[in-house]
């Protein structure tokens, strides 16, 4: 039978990455292709803990219906947290727990996008907040991002040029998956120029408290005076991703109508994930939790890049520094011999897997001389043995 | 600032038994409006033992990134399960475990539905999928129910008549809000209109389970040997809502792009929620449990309906009895003196809520002579005291 699919739902394919991973699911394949948090960065006995205690003194909250704005004393310690430690909560905000932040995504692009629209994103940027846009029939225009940030001139032309631009998507810290840290200078001219231009931002935060060197940068969020920002925030990198719960901070009128959508998708978030995610940010040191996290993903990263420096470098990769996240993109040289996109593929027949950089762009057939590698899923030692491998297919190759 | 909001979203409002809920916070009101299951009825101790073993014994897989389509040994259980208790899987299709049965609404939808496209539905019917589907600027067109389901020549004069059907939507068992059963001879001639007129059927069963009297009636999908039927069950009423875990049983292609909407809409269902799942229906007496929901609803349902019997009957208030579910339609006699909508007000006034129908209409504004009353969440006191009040209300102003 030929099933009726919609416009808007016709052409999204399955991600990539999605596709990589069945090469991944080898376990002869290095994975370095994954973004999941390292297995010793959840916090198990926390956990174990506050469930135990939730389901022995008040079960009936765990498990009957809640509702769907997020359970009340988990919006508190996120409101406090995030307004105390990074000013990112108005009294114009309010705020939303979500399945995930990726859910933030979805409710934010479905309340203000018509088919059609525009939204302005990084480019690279990530495939799952991109196949979200594409969800609804979207257009979507990537703005070449520089080590900085994206460049500005193309930023302000495209605002100039394209059509209905709803909002412009950013990750300003540890992007995914170039590595790149936006400018507190760019943050403001960003912000700026969505101000002159009437449109919103939607700025993703998943990866702001892995930074491993140098000083935080404050949140775009944290200008807008303006009520024209969407801040998504997530609990996948600091406490775990299984649970699904992310957050947005948003002018009350957006949330409102973000509310409304989060009903009929999946009327709340799991209420056991919702409480002890609280009792963890409220009973438990969390703020040394969080250096316990970037003592891991620090040791992690600079093993990582002290690899590349050994195996890559000389083969003609290079790759730029991180200053934290969970991903370093790696350039091949100019006058490479072959695409990335055929290293990708021999690095996967020589049992090493990495995501092929096109996938993270708005337009996957264009051209792309970068891959992405993870460090915080795999071992130090698949790590070295993954990075050696492509170290020798770089030399043999390119 | 005025918010850009798109087009389909402009015009969702809030559901009118979220407003009622407000006056159902205030503890002196009995609250007849809910449709939580009652706390009873959860299976706590079962849980706690599950919850604890697997934080235990492997606490990385309840905790880490899952993949989209769902915990696999929960796609095999209920797979199973619903294969030779209901012989509702095909070899054609597909199991996707998503986040809560409202997500199939939401996911079925967006894959198959443009805006404007047409969903034709019972009237009255869930509010919570009504609004999903408007979330997606869809028309909705509500068929006329009768005792034993929908009016079967209204719902051919509208696949006839509407143009860009979609699917039929269907609460076959004890129906929201109606209390409705349809007849098998209904479900096999609404199978076959279907099929006639080239148009799918989301069937939606989270009821099921809860018969308290009569034979099972076999679900619609039990026919689909056309691949026809998107079936949506859920936990939230044979296990807890609060884990917001259901599933949809559909033609392998269809749950292919509702998994890539899954994807960019929250990744997948958190994964403890999964487990314990899966462990409760493979390593517990679940048909056990399911007798013992059967009893406690039995139970309050007869009680309830005895209530009724005593106070609203005489009053002139009729009702239809149900087989099972967690609600009962009352209806205001022909000649009454007040509208629906204002005995639910004056209900209120006197500390009682139930839901005003044309709240489960496809359009709201339309008049409606009935309410819903619910007997799972009210304590068997609560109960006789709503039913008393709304029985005295009633001799007075009707």
């Amino acid at each position: 039978m030929d099933y009726v699919i919609s416009d808007k739902v016709k052409t999204l394919k399955p991600s990539a990455i999605r596709e990589i991973f069945k090469y991944a699911a080898d376990p002869s394949v290095v994975s370095l292709s994954a973004g999941n948090p390292a297995p010793e960065a959840f916090p198990v006995d926390a956990i174990r803990e506050i469930s135990a205690r939730i389901l022995e003194e008040n079960p009936i909250a765990a498990l009957q219906y809640s509702v769907t704005e997020g359970y009340p004393p988990l919006r508190n310690a996120v409101k406090e947290y995030m307004q105390s430690k990074y000013n990112a909560v108005s009294e114009n905000d309010d705020i939303l727990i979500t399945s995930g932040a990726q859910q933030v995504m979805d409710l934010f692009t479905k309340t203000c996008c018509n088919e059609g629209d525009t939204i302005i994103c990084e480019a690279p940027s990530f495939i799952g907040s991109l196949n979200s846009f594409r969800s609804f029939n979207c257009r979507l225009c990537g703005i070449p991002l520089e080590d900085d940030g994206m460049n500005i001139e193309a930023l302000e032309k495209a605002l100039q040029t394209e059509k209905n631009v709803r909002f412009i998507y950013i990750i300003a810290n540890f992007q995914n998956p170039s590595g790149v840290t936006t400018s507190l200078e760019k943050r403001k001219a960003i912000y700026e120029l969505a101000k002159k231009y009437n449109v919103m931002i939607l700025e993703d935060n998943p990866y702001g408290e892995l930074r491993i060197e140098g000083e935080n940068i404050p949140c775009i969020k944290s200008f807008d005076t303006d009520g024209i920002v969407v801040y998504a925030g997530s609990f996948s990198k600091i406490l775990s991703p299984g649970m699904r719960i992310g957050y947005a901070i948003a002018p009350k009128p957006v949330i409102a109508k973000m509310v409304v959508c989060k009903q009929g998708e999946d009327v709340h978030t799991n209420s056991w994930a919702q409480i002890v995610a609280s009792e963890f940010m409220t009973k438990y040191d969390f703020e040394a939790h969080l250096s316990s996290l970037r003592e891991i993903y620090r040791k992690k990263a600079l093993y990582c890049m002290s690899l590349l420096d050994k195996y890559l470098v000389p083969a003609g990769i290079s790759y730029s520094r991180i200053q934290g996240g969970l991903f370093i993109w790696c350039r091949l040289p100019e006058n490479a011999k072959i695409s990335m996109n055929e290293f990708c593929k021999q690095a996967v027949l020589n049992k090493v897997c990495v995501v092929p950089g096109n996938a993270f762009l708005t337009d996957e057939a264009e051209q792309c001389s970068s891959f992405r590698i993870n460090f915080s899923t795999p071992t130090d030692e698949q790590l070295e043995k993954g990075i050696k491998i492509l170290g020798r297919l770089a030399t043999e190759v390119l």
